[in-house]
């Protein structure tokens, strides 16, 4: 009964009125009986274990869910209306340990090991980046997958403060070390921002991830930028991972770790929706940190992208379930 | 079972994960089978169509619920573990019409005369003021109620803008003049801030209400003055309704009707506290406008207060069912 | 006596000081006798009452006159000195009932009607987008009216909350159900943001209303849809208005229904210059909220905006004293 | 004619519509006709030219205009209608010069000059402390005045960076030595903060002024202290200044000096009650700082004070326009 | 030469002049030669990671550095002038690793043992409470410390999140249970809110920890309480930890987990400077969270409570350094 | 030994931590010994005596200091890691006069005569843009400078408030007439904002000063403005300026002069990245005012400016040192 499905209109019941569930979408535990049904699931980890600058990104879900209820049906520009096409539901937060970040790595891909026996694609609300880390381990079990990340850094650091090996700076370049992610098939978005001493960039180059870094993005645009992501990642099962702080930090202030000079939300926009069609088995919208934007504006950013991944997850996961 | 009445711990799951809910209760909506064991319900009314000054009460209630998840379990003062010993819950919002003040009160009251058919005492988070008009058309079917009120300005107008009769300055001249309020029987403390004619201040008195200023109520001190309030409503069955802008704005700022030289949040929980045992059925605490405090300090305190007039809801609500 | 309508320049007195005016201008009430010289008049109407999401734009008048006061004398673009070319005034707030929407209706058209009955081109500040109603009812009593429309949404619902007709979603709807507007001679710019049901979209196309949406906009540049627009509407008698939102919201935070992905206030400059010499015959600028942006920098955007749409009206206004 | 000095009233046009003067009292320049009518003019003194530390004073009067148009009419304690017994004006500002600290006095001391002939007593918003020296310099013609002061530091210092004398630290160093106030009647209230050295409180010793040290108020209370201050001043001309530094900084933040463990604006409107009937012939309320609290949470308790100051200047000022 | 650890004058050098130190101290490193001339060290914490609900405390530091600018040199209340008696110094941060508490608390312990080592007593600004556990590791190594404790809450818990046992909810259980703390010598002054389950309040009665409730604080009032804190731990060497938290949340807003209805500055004070002449071997003052209060308006309390800290602290620094 | 000179990282010690000087740069009296083997002196002057309109710029180097330890040590466009090039030291500030401007103009001049002396080649953070006057008057002995720079505004005013010279919109029609700079090698870049009268304009004009206005930028684009800007000062000695203000205010909003319609920071980092090998003996970047941005995101694009601007200075120090 997809109906159930569908989220609370604004022209019935005010924007502002009611729990806040993502996208005013039913809210469901992941042991209630209808969660079978779903077929993309919204998840919060409201985690910032792994953040070596600024924290807050723990309040992030919140946060999100309560800016999307402005989220409306249809994507203006696609016509594409997912909540119709696809069983879209709220799945609550993972139960995070926010002193023990090893403890939480293993909580939060306990969780994703039982959407992907659901067969839930994950939609995944930051939380900090290092949240990635655990999400791969649980959905790259069938094998490596590509990845499309929007990032003003590479966050594949080797390490911090004396050789910590678990921060946001670093699941990159973990997931890689572990086989989660085919580096050959990994396209980053966006980079800048000042830089220790380059070492990531060379990690990079050593294992063959594309690094288009934001002059790049600049010059060439957009589109092009996007086609030759496409081709890289090609037909390959990929995550699709967005840091908010890809974005200018004047249209997305609330969060840890800013680099001037990004690109703008209407870019965000037309890259996602080029991500249309692609074999997406997950992504993430990530660093969202209220405290340090208590208007909520920088969460409108973030659940309006939200928005556009989950567009862009749509034909996937429909193709899947009418196979 | 009451067992699913309990909220959830913040040992066991962080305070700010998971959907908020008013004190991480169960949400249920009104037309669910489990509505019937509830015998207190936490109703939002996110509406803010009286305000005669600065809007934004509207968001109240989201904003409450967001900073009530860190309420704990139990009174600290008086040892009351509420949720044990009645089932509570999250009702949700009644879905109101922002540009339409009568079509709304209308709303209000079918949505209270639900709860009263169902035996749900109400606990209300607004919204501004004028709310209680609705609410009290539906609580007071059986007969006026006493009140006690907590606020800085009497709302007791006549009208406003050349004779507009539905405000948030005039709910209770409304619901005296409707045999809804036993004026005799109404009690107002902490009135303070100029005054545009001393109208409301003369109907007051003609009409027997008893108005304590904040000079009384300082020079007094809080017992002896709710000494007089119990004895005043003595075993009526009364209203609690608890206007943020009673306490100082330094403590509650995010109001848009504040006025200087309040009494303090301690001093509202110990008032608060001495309503214990009475006759209570149905509370209100309103105008906190989140867009005049983005920081949540004034929701927190809000919250903080609903749970003490939670408190000193349960002994009469725990008679009326094991009676 | 011209000289009497120049404001006071921030060379002499800092821009800080003094009562706060729109633009420094001279504050005059309807009644008083110097009226009849006013060629455009700068009117407030402090109203948010069709908003049906978030509330705040009845300060937007409070807030656009500080600001406003950081505005200098001459267009550096143009050149155009509109303050020396056409006798503008303060004049003042409509005064609205913010709890009764219809009743706010009839005062704000009265008072339009009071100054066309004068000649008084005005130049409105809002409130929310559903004063252009009765201000059009006072305007378009001649016939009716073109418009260019810059917005992030067509404002052309039918209607919220179970057939409510009176929103800030709704204005542009009834103006043309109420033959206000010559719908093939309006022209929307910048819409944007998530649908509900595409209907709005639907009554636009089937009534020949041109809606630009902001991908046409940015792929094809303010000059060339400039020089459409002008040409849709030709040499007929136009209203312009603006709602701030249309502005990408990291440029105008202060909002209450933001939409990522808008376009800059250097577009808007540009676009508002080419105005310049259409039969304007009233303009507003809407929807700034200052409890959304306490800052003022929304405000000053707004007002900047303000003096490109006063520059672009100066020449058909002198053209009428002139002639 | 004293009808036209009435406020318009909040209960007609809501407080947040029209141009906000202070009091919503009318605007009056100094060469006007009408200003002859005048019994108490407010005058507002855009200026932080003397501030050593924090600026932003010279936002305050535009600040506490608009959140004086909250202000009411009567005052609830006292029954004090202060419109209806006085003429009342806003003034406007007093032009200053940012930039050079002579100069400006100078303005200040001409405009209140003019005040002074006019038989006009001035009620000032400042501004920072420094600007009651050239305001006393104005009022003081006639002798020296008595002082009633109410602060968190004495404002007695000799002089800044390596002997500059006119800060806002040094005021009443200047006024004394300039034979401006009479230091045997001048009491200061609510002093504390950490020292530099003591000298000023050496100054204030060795010339007979009263220093009532915040822990002295908290012992004794309001009343004794007040009691105390009215037999210093007697029957002496004085002058009352106002430092919103006084209150506690929890209650007044936004100010450029705080200092912690202050007295409450209860505190407060109750000592300048106890002004009533003294020989005031001025006023000011000085270090509001708008940047330091755009919530205007700190101005509202400023023109509650200006009003209350008002009230308690009325008797002195009935006196002697009835004489 | 003791001249040169006199802080820079604001008479000389403006306060928001200058690099920030801990009030305008010199800045040495702990391997420095001039470092054995110190007698109190200040130190930074800058670390969060024991806290399990709103981050954001290890910007503590950076922000009291910052407004600590504002202190002068003398104790109004004492007179005493604790630079000039002792020599105090900014032996900067504690090099925390954010994402590892147990690898933290190993560094700050080795840091404090090289305190110790060196004869200075140090005056900690943090940080979360957890820090106080690796500092009474390295303080109380010459046998158990007494404590006097002001805070809303006891950190007595047992664990969180299925037994995790360091977070800042945990320090003094740890302590007690380490034997770094004699609970008999345990005095809590200001605990309140709500209670998750009383077992931590069990725990203090069971060791003879004495929980001085804000109730029996506000009917006794600070001295009586303070004379049974001081004679509780007599002549024993104690530390004092001082969590912002105790403090009323409306007059330090910038903290993770505030408790309505606290005591106030004053109150502070005044029991801050009843410990002087104890037998003070160390203090802090923790849980300011600058994001969660970006004005400085928390960090200035906590500084301020910081200077009077040092202040208690100088007769026995003093003895021991002239014994 | 230049392993001095380095900053401490990020790696190593968290961004949060430790005394916050520039860039985490050794911080170094001018009187010390060391300072003799510094190239580039970071500075800062904490001072706003100039501002005409809104103050705060005098808390500018704080703030900068603040967010600049997110600085790390590599610019990821160029390569350049200028700490391992240059020998940088943060020295501090210059000690100004909040409350006099020559005496000011006169200590500023001083402190850069003694850089000049030493061979160091100042990068100064304001403070508001008077100061380049007292700067220029140091570094230009040897001589009429060129200079690139950046702002909104020419700077090139007369005067203000009845003929005061020295204000921040003046210093470079002062500079002209003393013959400090030689203004046909003065380019402005973003000129924008209503004027006054134009008379600026006519200045640069008659003395043959290029000012690019905004839309001559946005139009031609950043390379080919550069390429004509770096024709015109050719291998002159020139001064580089950097008003922040001359980024959009949407990106920038802590200034006191916001003009809409700017440039971007990605426009401003390609623009300063083009400065590279001009001889460079001096830079600033002024107007960054704290108050106006709490948040810290304008200090943080100033400093990212700063952090460019340091990088493009390299090449030319690096070569006198060599020389």
């Amino acid at each position: 009964m997809p109906k159930s499905f569908l989220p609370v209109s604004g022209l019935v019941l005010p924007r502002f009125a009611g729990v806040a569930t993502f996208m005013r979408l039913p809210h469901m535990m992941l042991d209630s009986d209808d969660v079978s049904d779903v077929h993309v699931g919204l998840v919060g980890v409201p985690w910032d274990g792994g953040t070596t600058n600024r924290p807050g990104a723990r309040h992030g879900p919140r946060q999100l869910r309560d800016l999307s209820t402005m989220i409306r049906r249809i994507n203006p520009a696609s016509g594409i209306d997912p909540f119709l096409r696809c069983n879209c539901a709220d799945l609550g937060d993972v139960g995070v340990n926010p002193a023990d970040v090893k403890d939480t790595m293993t909580r939060v891909t306990d969780f994703y090991d039982r959407l992907v026996s659901l067969g839930i694609v994950p939609m995944t609300a930051g939380g900090d980046h290092l949240l990635s880390l655990p999400v791969l381990r649980a959905l790259a079990k069938g094998g490596p997958l590509g990845m499309i990340h929007f990032d003003s850094h590479t966050d594949l650091q080797a390490g911090h403060f004396g050789g910590f090996r678990y921060t946001h700076g670093t699941p990159f370049r973990r997931a890689v070390e572990e086989g989660l992610l085919d580096p050959t098939a990994v396209v980053q978005i966006g980079v800048r921002g000042t830089m220790y001493d380059g070492e990531d960039i060379d990690f990079a180059k050593a294992n063959g991830i594309r690094v288009i870094r934001i002059e790049e993005l600049m010059d060439r645009g957009v589109a092009a930028v996007m086609t030759e992501a496409r081709a890289i990642v090609g037909s390959k099962r990929i995550y699709v991972s967005f840091d908010i702080d890809a974005i200018d930090p004047s249209q997305a202030p609330g969060t840890g770790t800013p680099e001037i000079g990004g690109f703008t939300t209407f870019d965000a926009q037309r890259m996602v929706r080029l991500l249309e069609n692609l074999e997406i088995v997950g992504a993430d919208l990530v660093e969202v940190s209220p405290p340090l934007d208590p208007s909520g504006n920088t969460a409108w950013v973030g659940v309006s992208i939200m928005f556009e991944l989950l567009c862009a997850m749509v034909p996937a996961v429909e193709r899947r379930h009418s196979a």
